[in-house]
């Protein structure tokens, strides 16, 4: 059996030693524990941004996989560190509502625990860098194979995020919905359902209408501005061969309007 | 003998799900892939940038590593995707060129598969995000032993970069080159051969005369605008303690005339 | 016993070919290394930024791994490269100093080498990346065993940086200290230790006076301008839910001054 793999998302950047700091913690309780970084780029403090990160990544993963998660405004506060388990998918996260539409998604309940047990902490705590101290080190004993009940008790109450799905205007006849991620392309994912674009449907996007729907970004000629079904399921907006952020000047909580 | 080793390059940046998806997939499939980022800031949708990357970081590898490469403008199109083996290395890339210098430099032809076998694929495959849905799960089973005759036939054309070579001026007495890449430093490197350097050499750029010639960034003094062979055997300028880059308000495009 | 752990620390960024090329040559000396990327965003050619970075990540990680670190201003020139080991860590580092705060924080003196075999090296070796041609392969050489006496004699004098300790005001009976690190958050980590905030002391920065001490972020209200204790364990300067870099623009080497 492969040696057990341990997954990190933060928002510490890649020039600051807080990522490397985490990494040595956890290697000094686990050495043969295989680290893969997923993102050290969560927009700070950024915790919506974190949930629709999660939501996208971790269903690729096989089951088993330890997935660490430091996007953690509320360190050292009351805020509790949860340990959870989902569609056999295993999460270490602050309980901030990091993981609400991850949990939305899973086929069945989660089993959470409470991460209270300071015998698996690094001494001292610093009450601003629980990455280190707790997440770290409980994350090398659990991927040790610590049963989760030594971490703490289970739990049957956690913060989740309040949803903030797309509206129908019964007035206006049109669905109003908003941008909730850009990607390094420009291309704008909405949190819109396909079927909106059922029938008659015109999108528009900061005042300009985007009538031309593809299913992929090289069917249309380069820089035509497109409405197509994105990777993960929901409607994106997109320039062929360009940046629709830069085109239309669009950001996460831009109006995404669909006419019908 | 140790666990295989794929390696992953994208333009995917570091703040989308998408490379993470990419690993999580891989990860499934063959859970004792040992995962190594080369780069996931290829600039989006850069194909000549590839290209360059890729000519001077493959050749560093020991034969028989997987090397994925999403960088992929033609994602969902006609396009192809290849499996190419040359001189021992494993590619894994879409057919657009991107590996043009690799087989240029290499020492013998390539074995190329168009991966067209959608077993071995994740469905359904999602029309913008071939890297998660076929390079993904193809490199898993590539790397678990899967016969490269599997993912597809062998084929015998693929698309290559058209060459940008730099070019002689009879009347002026001049090369003409241009740069090619900026690193972190600022420092140009350029399409430029060692040798056009040989004798009387005047190197102008941005109408700027680099007259200092050296073997390494700290034989001049700090801020001295310098000509030096780069590190992977080209004409490179560079400012000793600097950014060319900056200095020069030069890109990748900029013109370099060495006057004989 | 797991694969031997290798970790690069550079200052090359993502976008060149540098790192791609240090993990090939690495990986082709010894395919069982463990690579961990630490940060490849060290500021180019900072060499008092990787001393910082260095002397908080390091010791977090377990003793015998091995550390490469590539951030080289004097890359061909006469500087040495040396092979340090302290504390039972394993350092590889260039002789300009950027271990100089880990050399003081160790409980024993180091003992180092200088790195002079050739044999161990990659050829021809450029004068301008000493990383591939250099580092890497030594450190592959040594992460498969190679005894350190084999890469070059014991030295016992190498650079370090010069101090640049905060100093008392007996006149204005306050103390002067500065920003040494950013973090991506924008907090403001400074060289004041803990005690100069014993008793009374009024902190200023940029000409803001910041009342509020705390043990964490979100003990304040957002917004709110905080000192308090980092996780390394010296002044630090924040604002709950914002950037302290930005409020105060503020960043490497602005004054903090702490009046008693």
């Amino acid at each position: 059996m492969p040696d057990p793999l341990v997954t990190l998302t933060t928002d510490f950047g890649d020039a600051s030693p807080y990522v490397a700091s985490m990494k040595g913690v956890l290697l000094g309780i686990n050495p043969a524990a295989r680290l893969v970084d997923l993102s050290h780029r969560i927009p700070p403090q950024d915790i919506r941004f974190a949930d629709y990160f999660l939501a996208a990544a971790i269903p690729c993963f096989p089951p088993g996989v330890l997935h660490v998660v430091v996007v953690d405004p509320g360190v050292g506060t009351e805020r509790n560190i949860l340990y959870v388990e989902l569609d056999g998918h295993r999460l270490l996260v602050p309980d901030n509502g990091c993981w609400t539409t991850l949990e939305k998604q899973s086929s069945g309940p989660p089993v959470v625990h409470r991460v209270s047990e300071p015998r698996y902490w690094r001494h001292p705590v610093s009450a601003t860098f629980h990455g280190r101290d707790i997440f770290a080190p409980v994350a090398g004993h659990l991927s040790l194979g610590l049963a989760p009940d030594f971490v703490g008790p289970v739990v049957t109450e956690w913060a989740r995020l309040q949803a903030r799905p797309p509206r129908f205007d019964d007035d206006r006849r049109e669905w109003i919905g908003e941008v909730i991620f850009v990607d390094e392309f420009g291309n704008l994912i909405t949190n819109l359902a396909p079927s909106v674009l059922d029938g008659p449907a015109k999108v528009t996007v900061a005042g300009q209408l985007i009538s031309r729907q593809v299913r992929t970004y090289g069917e249309a000629e380069a820089g035509t501005l497109v409405v197509l079904i994105s990777s993960t399921g929901i409607v994106e907006i997109a320039v062929a061969g360009g940046s629709a952020a830069n085109l239309l000047r669009s950001k996460v909580g831009t109006q995404v309007i669909v006419a019908k």
